[in-house]
């Protein structure tokens, strides 16, 4: 497994929360979002999914990875 | 039909104003909310929704009227 800490601009309240941490899970990999911290802390098979892959899914959603 | 505009604390985005439009629309009244202007503008039939009702859907999901 390995893990990423993305630095997610956008997310303002817990439906954002929901809404990336959705996107994550629905790109094949687990995330927890900071939001105070503008993050999502994201785990993932590299051999099945790829990090592009989770950061396109929560822009798809609205929000901008920095 | 009356209509009111109530003032909305805590909608921060676009998932804020479809929790709070749908919360007055389950109340059986219709709501355009105003993001910036912190509040929704609300229409409904006196004789078959309580402005009251309106109001308590609203907080259910978590906002507060002032």
């Amino acid at each position: 497994m390995a893990s990423a800490v993305l630095k997610v601009e956008g997310m303002t309240c817990g439906h954002c929360v929901s809404a990336v941490e959705k996107a994550v899970t629905g790109a094949g990999a687990t995330g927890k979002v900071d939001l105070a911290g503008k993050s999502v802390a994201v785990e993932y098979d590299e051999a099945k999914v790829s990090l592009d892959a989770v950061k396109a899914a929560i822009e798809d959603q609205g929000y901008d990875i920095v």
